[in-house]
C-alpha cells in the first residue's frame, strides 16, 4: 500500500465501522505480528467488523484504495502463520466479534455459524440445543475458530473430521462489496440449501478455501450424529520397523468403513511430547535426542515406537463387530485396548484412588493423557495438545498455553501420503534423517484422514528464547519440505508466508487460479501473496 | 458462429484430427439432434478426438475461430438433453473414442478413466483387475459414460453413489489449448494425488462440472470396497399417507450410517413403470390414470403406494446390526424383506421351477424386476430402468431400448428436498396436482442421496409419436418446475437447453460465475448457454 493511501483508507474504515473497531496502535499491531515462526509480518491496522455488511464495506473500500487486507477468525492458526498477515502493508480483518451461532438444527443436524465462533462456544451450544449430535473438534484448543479451520481445510477426529465433506455452503463478502452465497443458498427459499452441498451449475465453494477471493462470513456446518455406541481404541508396537505393517493392516479397515473416523499412527515422540518436554537433564544439553535416551524415556512412559489410536462408532452391534475386525487385523502384531464411557469412569476412579495411596503415578499420567484424546474423538475441544508445542523449551510451563506466550517456536509440515506402508516408511525415514541433521527431533503422526489417504502431522519445535534456534528450525523446515516435494509428499496446507513458493507461473493450474484471482479480486486486496506471487504489482 | 467461419474451422479441425474424425454430414448431425425432449438442436458437425491433446487442439482452434463446441461422453444424458448441443451453431465433441481405462489400482481402490469409458467396460475391468472392489453404476444403462455422469453430478446406488465425494481429480483441456490437472495432480510426482482430493491452494474441481470452462478428458474415480456382507432390502406400504412417516423413520438411520448408501422411496407408478406401461385398455385411452385403476393395477402387481429399497453393507456383524435397526425403525409401519446372494439364487430357482409348472407368473415378474435392482445396488450396470421410459407409449416394446429409438418422450425433473417428512409431502402433493392438471401421471421416487438430503427423481413421460403430446409434456414440465422453484425445491441438475433460466444477472453468485467464464473462456466457446445467458455476444 502506498503510504499516502494508508491514512485515507484507515479514515474511511473508521467512518464505516466506528472508532472502536479500527485499531492502528503500535502495540496492537505488534501483538498480531507475534508468531511461532521466526517472524510475523506487522499489519497496518486491525479491523473488527461486527456484520457481514461491514466486512463487505471494508472490502469495497479496500478495493477503492487498493489497500490489502487479510482475514483471521480467532487467530489460532498456530504454526501456519498464527494471526499475522501474509506480508507487510496489509490490514488484519479480525472476525472475532462475528461470533454468532445463527442456527442449530437438531432434526437435520447442522449449524450456521460465523467465523468468530469458537470450538468451546459451539460445543456448548450443540450440547444444549442438539443433544443428539456432536460437533467435530480439532486439536487447536477451545478458543480456536471452527470456520477458520474449515477454510484452511483442516481436519478433526470424529467421523465428521473431513471438514470439506461436512461443510454445506458459505456466505462470502466480495472485493466489490457484494455478498455471495454458494451452493443452493443463493436461490431464494431453497429448502435443501443446508443439506445439499453442490448447488446447481458450477460449484464455487472450493475457490474460497486456501485462497484469497473474498472473506467468508458464514458457514453451514453439518453436525455428527451421536452414535449409539462409542469405543476409543489404542495399541502400541515396540518395534520401530512395524510402521509398514501397521499401515497395511489399517488401510483395509478404513477402506471397508470398519474404521470410519480419523486414525492416528503416532511415533514415540508424538506421544511423549503430549505429556513431557525434552529431557535436557539426560542429554547434557545436546540435541537431537540420542537413540538410547529416546528408547529409555519411551520405555519408562510405557509408550510404543508406534502408537495407534482412534474410535469405533455406530450401533452397539456395529461397534462390537468393528472391534472384532480390528483385533483380528492386528493379531500377531499388537494387542488392541478398548475403552468406553463406563470403563473410563472406572479407570479414573482407580487413578484417583491410587493417588490417595501415594502410588500409580504412571497410571495417573496415562489417564491424564488419555482423557483429552478420548474427548477429542467425541468432538470435545481440549487445549491439551498445545502442551506438545513446548517440547523443545528450556523452561516449559507444562500446562497448555498460547504458544506465543511461552515462546514455543512451531512450524507445521503436513505432507499428504497414500495409505500404503511403503510410502509411510519412505516419508518417515527421509524426515528422520533431515531432522537429525538439523539437530531436531521428529514428532510425527500419520493420520488416516479418509479411506485411502494419510496426512503427516509433523512439527519443528524450537525455543524462541534461544538465540539462533529460529534460524536453525527454519532451515530444518525448508530441508524437510524440499525432501517432501522431491519425493511427491505434497503438503495439504501450508504456512501463509511463503505459500507462493508453490505457485508455478507455467502450470495451467496456477495460470487458471491467477486468471480467476485477477477477475474476482482485480486490486489484489484479499490476502495478497496467498499462493500467488506478489511481485507483479505496485502495491506489494 | 458466423456462417463464413464454420467452413474454415471445420477445415482446421479436419487438418488436426484427420478426415474420419470430423463428420459434417446431414444425417450424422440429425442423429445428434434427436432428443427425448420436444426438440434437440442440430450441431454444425461432430468431432471424434482420440487424445487429450486433440481435444485441447480442438478448443484452441475453436477459440481462434470463435466456433462454439459442446462435449458429450457417450451421449446418454437421457431426458436432460441427450446427445444434443445446447443450441444452434455448436459443434459436438464426441469423446466416445477416448474410452481408455488408464489405470486400476486394486490396493488403494481407484481407477483413471477417459470420458468415453462405458459403465459396462469399467464394470468388467474392475471385476477382472480389482476383484476386491465395486464400481458404482447409475441406472442409465451399460453403454452410458461414467465421467459424463460425474460431470453432471449424478448419483448411483452403492455406498459410493455420491459421485462428487468419490471423484479425486480431473484432467481438463482448456479453451486456450492448455491442459490443466486439478487437486494434487498438477504437482509433478505427487504420490497422494489419486487419493487426496483437495490439493493445495484453491480447489478448482467444482468449476468443471455443470458448467462450460473446458472439456474433461480424464477423471480419477474411487472404487467402492466390496463389503464382506451385503443385503438388499425392501418394504412396501399400502397407505398413500405413509410418506411422511417413512421419511421420518429413515432419516435417523441414514444419519447414523446404519443405511450408508442411496435409499429409494418410490411411489406405485415408479415401481409399476419398471415392468409395464400405461394400461390404455383399462382407461379407454384417457389420461392420467384414474385413482381406482391405479389402485387396482398396484394391488394386482403387489406394489405398495410407497415402496422403499436399498442395501445394507459392511461386515457380517454390521449388516446383521443394521438389519435389526431397520426392522425396529419400521415396526408398526411395514415389514422389511431382505435378500442376499444365497437367497436370491433360491428365489430364482423357485421362479424357474414354477415357470416349468406353468405357474407363478407374479413371482417370475417380481424376480425379473428384482434382479437388475439388486445388481445396481452392487454396482452392476443394467438397462432395465430404461423400460420405464416407455410408460406412456401406445406401442411399447417392453424391452430396454434407447428412448429415442422407440419414441419415448422424457423430461427429467430432479428437485432437492431436505430429508424431512413434511417437505416430502409438500413436494409430492404439489406435483401430483400439477401432473394431473396436465394429463400426466407422476412416477416419482425420493432418493436419500446423502445423510440429510433427498433428490426427487421425476419424469414426464410422453409418446413422441402422438401429435401434440410433446407440447403438453413440456407445459407439464414447466408448471412442475415453476412449482418446485416457488416452494424452494431447487433441482440439483437440469436439461442443457433452458439451463440459463436459472441464471440471475443480479445475483452475486451468477455474476461471479460469469466473471470466471469470461476470464477462462473469453470466446464463450465451451457449451455456450449452459447456465449462462447467450444473448450477450455476437456468436449466438
Amino acid at each position: 500500500m502506498r503510504a499516502n493511501d494508508a491514512g485515507a483508507v484507515i479514515e474511511a474504515w473508521r467512518g464505516l465501522l466506528g472508532e472502536d473497531a479500527v485499531d492502528a496502535r503500535d502495540e496492537t499491531r505488534a501483538g498480531y505480528a507475534r508468531s511461532t515462526a521466526a517472524a510475523g509480518a506487522m499489519p497496518t491496522c486491525v479491523l473488527y467488523p461486527n456484520t457481514t455488511e461491514q466486512v463487505a464495506g471494508i472490502l469495497k473500500m479496500a478495493s477503492v484504495h487498493r489497500a490489502p487486507v487479510h482475514p483471521i477468525s480467532r487467530g489460532c492458526n498456530w504454526g501456519y502463520g498464527d494471526a499475522s498477515p501474509p506480508g507487510d502493508g496489509v490490514a488484519i480483518v479480525d472476525l472475532g466479534r462475528m461470533n454468532r451461532i445463527l442456527e442449530i438444527d437438531s432434526e437435520l443436524g447442522y449449524c450456521v455459524i460465523e467465523p468468530g465462533v469458537t470450538q468451546q462456544q459451539l460445543f456448548e451450544a450443540v450440547h444444549r440445543d442438539a443433544p443428539g449430535f456432536w460437533m467435530d473438534a480439532t486439536g487447536a484448543g477451545p478458543g480456536a475458530s471452527i470456520v477458520g479451520n474449515i477454510l484452511e481445510r483442516g481436519f478433526g477426529h470424529t467421523p465428521y473430521g473431513d471438514h470439506v465433506r461436512t461443510t454445506c455452503g458459505f456466505e462470502v463478502a466480495l472485493p466489490n462489496g457484494e455478498i455471495l452465497r454458494t451452493g443452493l443458498h443463493h436461490f431464494e427459499g431453497a429448502k435443501a440449501a443446508p443439506v445439499f452441498p453442490y448447488g446447481l451449475g458450477p460449484m464455487l465453494d472450493g475457490l474460497y478455501s486456501q485462497f484469497g477471493l473474498g472473506i467468508v462470513t458464514k458457514a453451514w456446518v453439518w453436525l455428527c450424529p451421536k452414535p449409539a455406541a462409542f469405543r476409543f481404541f489404542w495399541l502400541k508396537v515396540p518395534d520401530e520397523g512395524a510402521l509398514e505393517a501397521l499401515v497395511e493392516r489399517l488401510r483395509p479397515l478404513r477402506l471397508a468403513g470398519v474404521l470410519n473416523s480419523a486414525v492416528h499412527i503416532g511415533n514415540d515422540l508424538r506421544v511423549l511430547s503430549a505429556t513431557r518436554s525434552y529431557p535436557w537433564d539426560l542429554t547434557g544439553g545436546t540435541t537431537p535426542l540420542p537413540p538410547e535416551v529416546r528408547a529409555t524415556i519411551r520405555k519408562e512412559a510405557g509408550v510404543g515406537a508406534w502408537n495407534v489410536s482412534g474410535s469405533l462408532t455406530g450401533t452397539k452391534d456395529q461397534v462390537r463387530g468393528a472391534a472384532k475386525a480390528l483385533r483380528k487385523a492386528m493379531a500377531g502384531l499388537a494387542r488392541v485396548y478398548f475403552i468406553d464411557d463406563a470403563r473410563l469412569r472406572l479407570v479414573q476412579r482407580a487413578a484417583r484412588l491410587s493417588g490417595k495411596l501415594g502410588k500409580g503415578a504412571t497410571l495417573r499420567r496415562q489417564v491424564a493423557a488419555l482423557v483429552p484424546n478420548y474427548g477429542l474423538l467425541k468432538g470435545t475441544p481440549t487445549d491439551h495438545p498445545l502442551i506438545s508445542t513446548q517440547w523443545r523449551l528450556r523452561n516449559p510451563s507444562g500446562a497448555p498455553a498460547d504458544p506465543r506466550d511461552v515462546g514455543s517456536g512451531l512450524l507445521w509440515l503436513s505432507p499428504t501420503v497414500p495409505a500404503r506402508g511403503r510410502d509411510a516408511v519412505e516419508l518417515v525415514q527421509g524426515l528422520e534423517k533431515v531432522f537429525a541433521a538439523h539437530g531436531f527431533d521428529l514428532p510425527l503422526s500419520l493420520t488416516l484422514i479418509n479411506e485411502r489417504a494419510m496426512v503427516g502431522v509433523i512439527n519443528v519445535s524450537y525455543d524462541q528464547q534461544v538465540e539462533g534456534e529460529a534460524v536453525q528450525a527454519t532451515a530444518c523446515y525448508e530441508a524437510a519440505l524440499a525432501f517432501c516435494m522431491e519425493q511427491g509428499f505434497v503438503p495439504y496446507r501450508t504456512a501463509l508466508a511463503g505459500s507462493s513458493r508453490f505457485h508455478d507461473p507455467a502450470d495451467p493450474f496456477w495460470k487458471t487460479a491467477a486468471a480467476i484471482k485477477r477477475a474476482l479480486d482485480p486490486g489484489n486486496i484479499v490476502s495478497p501473496g496467498k499462493f500467488m506471487p506478489t511481485n507483479d504489482g505496485e502495491d506489494q
